[in-house]
């Protein structure tokens, strides 16, 4: 398995397992002269702590990152950075009841399958924890892409049923909630539907949308490393993801050509503007220059407490209640997870466009 | 740009323009011993040919691939596999009516903004003639699958608003349309759709379904490499695509927990089996034995003849009407081109799984 | 095998065999804007062309090149370019004497051994010819280092036991005589040595040097990207190559660390240089402003026509003479070889160098 | 910078500076299923650990391995495996005297030129503590190896000019001297030698050899990456090497083609052996089934405490007197790394080799 790197001129490897000594991740192509600190990285990872809430986990790790190497007095150097969480929380347990058991909806028995042998400690390698990595690395691309001016953005969009409106639309509200929903109203609704899932032992899902604003024309390489297509990697390869979106998505196969075709206008200062977004952003695999806006679909949380059908490595069938700590919903905690890997794929595709083009200021800046 | 690569075990490599001499692709990583001719892969470009119905353009390439290297005495040899089909349709042209406009929904403005230079003779590099090289290293993929026992197969789902019914859903009826729908009736109701759109100028777009039957349980990478990722970004590549889904997709949002979880249960023959596939043949990130389902969303053509607003290289605000070959609806042409990308992506990450664990029988067969 | 693909910036995939259809290579990652033609090509090919003198092999091919995609009015645009060159001298002819036989020093068994299937008409993808995809690929880095001011040169160091006197060392005459040698007396008695081993049937070695000025400090990426550690694959990765060297190479293991040490100075100009270059112009694998220089040893040239003992495909001791179409000696021939990857390489890190910093110009050239 | 990255199927990415917290690396690829703990690693790590002689630097560093993930109940899971040795010996100094200047043999100038920024205490990312993670890898390649019945083996083939004798080899002996030499009579010479650059403030060279038993023949990927130019990166990659060899290396460009080639011939059990090994293992760039057989020149080590002339980031011209921890000879420390390297390109190697053919018991092995 060469999974676990992510990258190419802005290029990560990760690494932990839920229940091992923790999760880390280096960085290998961060430019050198970037200012960066630990608190630049703690503000992310506290975004995805699990705990803060009584719908996520109560898990009270501490999270705290440390880094290992390649910034000196405050700056980056150009040594690969190397970021570590440990983990914190690792009591003893009786894992008996469920070490031989493939969990419905979880990816047990498909590591059995592929390697063998499985940390049944929890998803060990599959488990949420493993984002951690994802976002020390993330909070890194933000602040690359912050140089630039780019800023990337994302939200809940909808949990199960509840939806944002546009009309009540605001960014403030999204740190006020424990959805993380730009609608003080919907997060309101979303509140009342996740009490209904924990009576239920059941579980929801949900949609999140991500912004990236700032984004010069040009990035994106045509033709399998187009933006759009890296950026489908990127988030697909996010636990629980089942769907993929740019700008309009499936509703733009329904739509006619002489309404999604967005049309080109000159801005008063000379710069090329697109009347609408129909496209989010990109075109032909490239950013357009507008607005990114990319949403990515969250199947319901696979653990959930009441019993179900499933078998175990003995090849028995077998009931299975999970019990432990599980979000009723994993989507306010991915926000910020679709945001680091966003980021990481317009930080990677940013540095590789530098070698687009020949030009005259290039010439003294080889 | 270095964008033209995809896959790492089985790599390619594609080259290209709509109105230079050809394109052509490389495979590097193709297995020794598997049997291949030049009617393995005309089978699969003959599926893309322009030319084939009313609803797709007319230009009338003949497509003939040629196989140049790594094929000897009817079988790989493990050399690269070198193939091109050289463009034969290149009339000389008028192009200065569009050299310097950038046609709306398309990546003129953006090739511009990221070369300085681009071939304005039809798409360049951005030309749906393109997927002919992706068609062809997908066609020695699905060979390579084969040998394996793994079938892959695509089809049009919808056009535009016209769906295919599932009770109505028969395979066979896909290759009997111009809309490779395997639906009899809905065929017929795109038909009606598309005179509409040709009589109002128009455009249409729609969906791609694609199966992938006879996959093992174990392919695909933790944690960035997963199985569903690789297949995101795989067919987000292919142009026009704004949508990508797994299994339920964007439905998987809605639903409950204990819908969505598909159980396990043990087959009569000690195999591991499921009772539903909500999950599309993938946890995470791993292939678990079902089919694996996919669906891509297209944007409608966004050459259109109807007059459209947009701007030139110069910087004026202009009206365009984009004349020539095009289709009013790409997804009938782009259903074999799923399946190529969907089968680069699986052999692919088949090749890679050989190397997931040691066992007894590796031994011998290092 | 993957192994066909060369660079990551400047990417190169080469396909081919010696007696197929031809050879070729695709270059993905050329930045847009290079004014490119096929002459430019063409003139590192003659270069390598067989048929020069008595002393390599004498099939006429014609070697003519043709580009297939990238370049656009002149120069390239960022997309992929594609080569290819005819294999044209195919005469049919009967290979049943060695097609089942092992000959000694060449790579027959391990292909064998390795993919269990052998094109047995010549080398096939372990023949000499295979380099002209790397020259033709290497012509185009040349171009674009030429853009920089950067020059590489290689030249025939030593043709067995003669070698080139310092004192003599004039790079005008390299052209001038059929071994690539500066050194006019060298040439002539390098010209007896042949005379000797063709009467003999037998073959030699020899050493190529090769030289690249104008390469700015800080070239190369740490910790195994260095500069050296790239050109000493890229240069071993040429049939034939047995050794390579940096600067003093084997010659500084045994000195001492005051003589080794180059002492830096400051130029009038305010630049800083190095009163000696031991180091070959690399230090930590990061050029160091200097010249950069090295060599590579070539084995003798195996396929001799003197009887030789050896085996074959059913496992029976055998006895071969090699007839045919064989240099009394490779190097050179390998002279345009060796500037060429070293071309490749130089060309791939100094476009990764880009990314190594942020600074004010990059903030608007993003 | 994305230069800490090493391998493709087995692939690492290394991080660490001198003075930082310490030094570490992450095995993404490694299979599931081999047994692993850290004594396994430690064995590698105490073997180039400082301070084990009077000839090697006295920093008193634990240099103790923790692993961090990947392996579960004594075994690798097909996870990344993350290892990290705490640099503990990071004594408060003042870097005062020697922040600003640049050593003449190390690569000061080189990394300010390229990163404009540089960790001046010590030799940060260019730091000979950079090795231990290339050590700690290298260590799980060896272990993998040797599931497959490989072994390698380095040791000091001669240190300035005092060399190992053939007829006096006794690899036995290279683990009871300071040298590593195999070879007890040419170790006091070359303590004898040691003395004498010590008194004279001064410092030597020399080379490695490394031998590979038990390597199957096909290993080896044409034509870039084949064996032979992997070791070659791979072993260049070490800092201060600036010579590689296989086989005969640069005495094979002076010896005659009928010298040169090694007969093959049938052994009794019907495999075919070489009645030579001029090749050192290789030919065509792939394993030919006999010892492979490498060699690495060392230049003396450039940190003197003579004095100096060079200059500083001020631009002026200076003298310099390194003081402080240095080897007076790098080369017996640098034999571990030598074997590190070369199990890490073999296992690689191996690995990628798996997929070069289909055949029957792949069938069912996908």
């Amino acid at each position: 398995m060469a999974g676990s790197t992510f990258g190419t001129a802005f290029r990560i490897m990760t690494w932990g397992e839920s229940h091992g000594k923790g999760v880390g991740v280096t960085i290998d192509g961060c430019p050198a002269g970037l200012p960066l600190c630990e608190a630049d990285i703690q503000e992310y990872l506290d975004r995805r702590k699990p705990g803060q809430s009584r719908y996520t986990t109560a898990r009270s790790e501490g999270d705290v990152v440390e880094i290992l190497s390649g910034v000196f007095e405050g700056q980056t150097t150009g040594a690969p950075i190397a970021m570590m969480v440990r983990n914190t929380d690792q009591r003893s347990r009786d894992y008996s009841a469920i070490m031989d058991v493939y969990r419905p909806g979880h990816a047990d028995y498909c590591f059995d399958a592929k390697y063998g042998i499985r940390d049944y400690r929890g998803g060990g390698r599959s488990s949420a924890r493993e984002t951690i990595a994802r976002v020390a690395a993330g909070a890194v691309a933000a602040k690359l892409l912050g140089y630039y001016g780019i800023q990337v953005t994302a939200y809940t969009k909808s949990i199960g049923t509840v939806s944002v409106e546009q009309e009540r639309f605001d960014l403030a509200e999204r740190d006020k909630n424990a959805f993380n929903m730009p609608d003080a109203s919907a997060a309101l609704q979303a509140a009342e539907l996740m009490e209904k899932m924990m009576a239920a032992q059941d579980s929801a899902g949900g949609v999140v949308e991500c912004r990236v604003s700032g984004v010069p024309a040009g990035i994106g390489e045509p033709v399998f490393d187009k933006l759009d297509a890296c950026l489908a990697k990127a988030v697909f390869s996010i636990g629980a993801v089942k769907g993929f979106e740019i700008g309009d998505g499936f509703k733009a196969a329904r739509a006619l050509g002489s309404e999604n075709n967005d049309p080109f206008y000159m801005e008063e200062d000379g710069s090329v503007k697109k009347r609408t977004n129909h496209a989010g952003g990109i075109l032909g695999g490239i950013s357009d220059g507008s607005e990114i806006v990319l949403r990515a679909a969250f199947k319901p949380t696979p653990s959930i407490s009441r019993q179900q059908s499933t078998v175990n490595r003995n090849g028995e069938n077998v009931e299975i209640s999970i019990q432990g700590r599980h979000d009723p919903v994993v989507v306010p905690r991915a926000v910020v997870v679709v945001e680091a890997m966003t980021a990481l794929t317009v930080a990677d595709l940013l540095l590789q466009n530098r070698n687009a083009k020949l030009d005259a200021a290039e010439g003294s800046n080889i």
